[in-house]
Parts: C-alpha cells; structure tokens; sequence
C-alpha cells in the first residue's frame, strides 16, 4: 500500500554545539517521505520555487518519491530556515525563516494521491490540512501532527482537522497545550476522549507513549551517547510510522506497536547525522538490527 | 536471603496541590523496609528519639522489620520533615527540617546484620555509608543511594562509597552532577565508567533506565492519571529492587531487570496515597498484577 505525505520541503542552515551546516535539504515531508519510503512507496504533497536544487530533486526522485503533489512555482524561492539548538539539545532558536513561496494554500491532490489509503497530514495551517481531507476517498488511516501555533491561534479548526483523523501524534508541550492537563497520563486521556484511535505522545530523549482504547505501549529512545542533530527527527518518527503501516496494510494493535518502534529506530538514525541526506544512505540490515536492539531494551524472561 | 537498609525514619508533613496530611510516617528506610518486606526479610539501620508513636513501632514491626540497628535516643526526638509539592508535581520546597536526633553517626551494626548478603545503603553522609560498609562482612549486593548535597560537599568519599558498591541508584539531576554529562545515555556510561555492575537512572514521570555491562533496559513509570503523593517513591524503588534482589538470591540479567520492574510496581503503588501505612496493605496479588501490565507496556509480537 502507498502514503501521501503533507508537509514542508525547505533548505536547512543548522547550528548545534558542536558544527554546523549551511544549504542542507530539510522540511517536513522531506523528512517523512525519506522515511515512510524505506517501507512502501510514498507521494509528496508540498510547494517549492523553481531554484529548488536538481541535486535535492534527484534525492527525492532516487527514493522513488511520487512528486505529483509536489506545486512548483516558476521564479519563486523555495523555504529556507536557519536554527541553533540549544548547548544540550533540549531547546532551540530559530534564526531566521524564509517563507518564500509558502504556505501552500491551495493543496491541489492528483487522481491517483486521492484514493491512497495511508495519509500523515504534517505540522501545517489547519485549514490547509483539511483542505486535503476533503480530497481524500475514504482513507484507511489519517496521522495527523499539529503545533503550538495553531492550536492557539485556531483551535476550532484544529478540533475539526482531529475529529476527522484516527492517529494524532504530538509532543508533550503541544499536548499540554492542547489538553489543558499537566499530568502525562491524563493528558493522553483527554487527548483520546476526542475521539481518536490512538494518541502518540514523543518525549524526545525519553522515547515515546502511545495510548490506543486498550492500551498503552512505551518505546523507549535509542540510547545514543552523541546527538548530533535532532532536526525532523519527529517528522522521519511520524513517516516510518505511516510507511510501515502502509506496508503492512494492518492496523490492529499489534501492528501499531511495531509502527512505533520503527518510527524510533528511523528517528534514531536522523539525529545521528546532519539534513536528510545521510538519512538516505541507512540500509534495511541496519533498520532491522536496531529494530532487534530496541526489543531488547525491554526484553523480560517469562515468570516474576 | 535477608537485606538490609540505612536511612532516616521520621515524622512528615506533606502538602500537596489537592490535599495535605500531617505526622505520618515517612523516612528513607521507612519507605525501603516496607518495600523490601514485600519479597523478603529485612532490617534497618537508623534513628529515633524516645517519642516514637507506639502505632509507628507497630507498623514497623507487623511487617517483621528487624529492628536490632535501630538506635533509640532516650529523650531524643524523632526526625521531622515538611515539604510541599508544586503544582505539577514536578519539585517541591521543604517547609521545615527539625533534624532532632539525626544525623545517625555511630551505626553499629548488631551480629546478625553484619553477614546480610543484600544491603541497601540510603542517601545519606558518605562517612555514615562507610562505617556501615566497614561493619559488613563480604556482602553479595551492596546498591547505593546518594545526593546532590554530598556530591558537592564530599565527591571524595562518595566516589570512595561507589567504589565499594555494585549498583547505583540515583535521578537525573544527581546523574548529571555526578558525571559533568548532559546527555542522558552519556550520563550513564560515565557513572558505569566508575566500575559499577549497574547504574539505575530514575527519571520520575518517565520511568527508569538500567544500564549493565552488557545491556540497556527501560522501564516506563506506572501510568498514573492522579498522584497523590510522591514522597519516598524513590526509596521504595530502591526497596523493593533490593528486597526482590535478596529474595531470589540471584544477580543475573534477567533477575536485575525483573526487579527494576518490581521496583516500579512498587514506587508506583506509594504514589497512590500519602505516608507509608496505605502501602502496606498493598497485596501480594496487586503487585503480580501490575507487573503483568508492566509488561503489557512493552510487548511486540515476533516479527518487524
């Protein structure tokens, strides 16, 4: 099965404590669509201007990135962003942000994006995201992000875009802010008590929670003792997760579990390098061998 | 097999952002004993003044809590604490310390406590670790308990008692003291560095991580949609960590991991009400059940 990703593609300049890059290819559905395709292919849904880099197109093209969602405007500039994260990676400032030729305001799906059955609407306008809804037959699954922007400039539309999705996957920040809780616990209740299938909450270094009707699942961070960028390791988190649910084609609770986990393990490996690139170059065999290790970590012999 | 635990007894008042209490039991090796009594038997090694409530000693002594290292000063008062809970739960301020007869300077050890194969040495002054550490006789356990306040006083005799002992139980804020690390899974490999068998890392809402020679593991914390009451979360932990450790008279992986979740089960239960007298009526089938949902948290079925 296939995945349509809502989201950003921009140019990256990124400062960290210890190096930093200038030009790199980045943006949200750059991030989810580089990782959803390590499982099932995946179509593109984003705005950029026609400086956009051949060397960047040619990446997404070689990972067989369906761009037919993909609004191309002649003379304009594509979004670029400059960040600094903070001394120990727990915060960051943005430099500067170079809209260009965003926000994609008028999403426009070809035919064949509009039955594809796995959808992840990115962190964007609200009105935007239900803009693609409402071009959707029918989707199995919607995975929805959203951010603190809009939840407080645009809450009502924000409420609409959850009502009519089945995953929202969120950060503690946003779900406090969203929830009106203070407690982790209630908070994913509050969150669920909308109406959706399952609430992921990411607790960057300490992993993630997921909340389904039955249950709860926690996934721990892998262990890395060098962070040396965190930037989309959230979004590549959200695409690996909808890329193998796609694949698989299987949303019972089983399947989610294990969607979580590789959307750690793909997250794992964007924070070990700068920009999407080197994201691209991570194999199956390694995939599969930190899936093995993040088992591991909470592996316990049967008996008490 | 027998363990046993240094640490403050004393009389707490405790307020919360729901409610608040005043004059129950409380203390490290209060809240340890209980919770190793769970799995097997074990002895304190602490203070009192004369005026200790006869209901206290009761309690103490129904759980068959060997009290021969307990000192009572004649004409001394028991140690008081008073703290408050922020609105998140997230810190507190102490209100009043009355430290009465601690601190415990001079343990000694009765004869049957010196051979005690599992020993649990709360946070307290290193010197006072030492005397007791200098009382054992070839111990097979000693996990270790300490604080920011002596880590900044007395790094010397801290690395000293850590030299001597197997595991570290320590939070975040302490780990990162003591190691001059910021990232967590650096944090931990520092304090591994010391020559330890295990470094256990508790992170409050998030749960816990233990890293052994060989292998990480993550236990999430219970998730709770009300707290009540946080005090000696942490000491009931290591408590029942230790008392489950005893009671199987087994180091292996398998059996330290085990008991981490033990030890939240536990942990998690003393967050459920105020002072240390609800936790004990805490049932052995309470505990075996919500070690199932412990592990519940973290199952995945074979395959990726």
């Amino acid at each position: 099965m296939k995945s349509i990703v809502l989201g950003t593609i921009g140019i990256d300049d990124i400062e960290t404590p210890t190096a930093s890059v200038t030009g790199v290819l980045g943006g949200s559905a750059t991030y989810a669509s580089v990782a959803a395709t390590f499982y099932s292919p995946c179509g593109i849904i984003s705005i950029i201007g026609s400086d956009f880099d051949d060397q960047h197109q040619r990446l997404l093209e070689q990972r067989s990135i369906d761009l037919g969602g993909l609004q191309v405007i002649e003379g304009g500039e594509t979004f670029r962003w400059g960040g600094r994260y903070h001394a120990n990676f727990d915060g960051r400032d943005t430099i500067f942000t170079d809209l260009n030729v965003l926000p994609l305001q008028d999403p426009h799906l070809p035919e064949n994006y509009r039955n594809t059955p796995y959808v992840l609407l990115g962190n964007t306008d609200p009105t935007v995201q239900i803009k693609v809804l409402d071009q959707l037959t029918d989707p199995n699954l919607v995975v929805v992000d959203t951010m603190n922007l809009w939840i407080e400039t645009n809450p009502t539309l924000v409420e609409e875009v959850i009502s009519r999705s089945n995953i929202l996957i969120i950060n503690e920040e946003e779900a406090n802010l969203l929830s009106n809780k203070v407690n982790p616990s209630a908070m994913v209740e509050d969150l669920m008590a909308k109406g959706l299938e399952a609430v992921i909450v990411k607790r960057g270094s300490y992993g993630a929670v997921m909340r389904t009707t039955d249950n709860w699942f926690f996934v721990p961070a892998y262990p890395l003792v060098e962070v040396i960028d965190p930037t989309g390791a959230g979004d590549s988190f959200a695409g690996a997760f909808t890329g193998y649910l796609a694949k698989q084609n299987d949303l019972s609770q089983a399947s989610l579990r294990k969607a979580l986990v590789h959307g750690s393990v793909i997250a794992s490996y964007t924070v070990q390098h700068f920009g999407v690139e080197n994201l691209t170059k991570v194999t199956a065999e390694q995939i599969s061998a930190r899936y093995e290790e993040f088992l591991s970590f909470s592996q316990i012999e049967a008996g008490q």
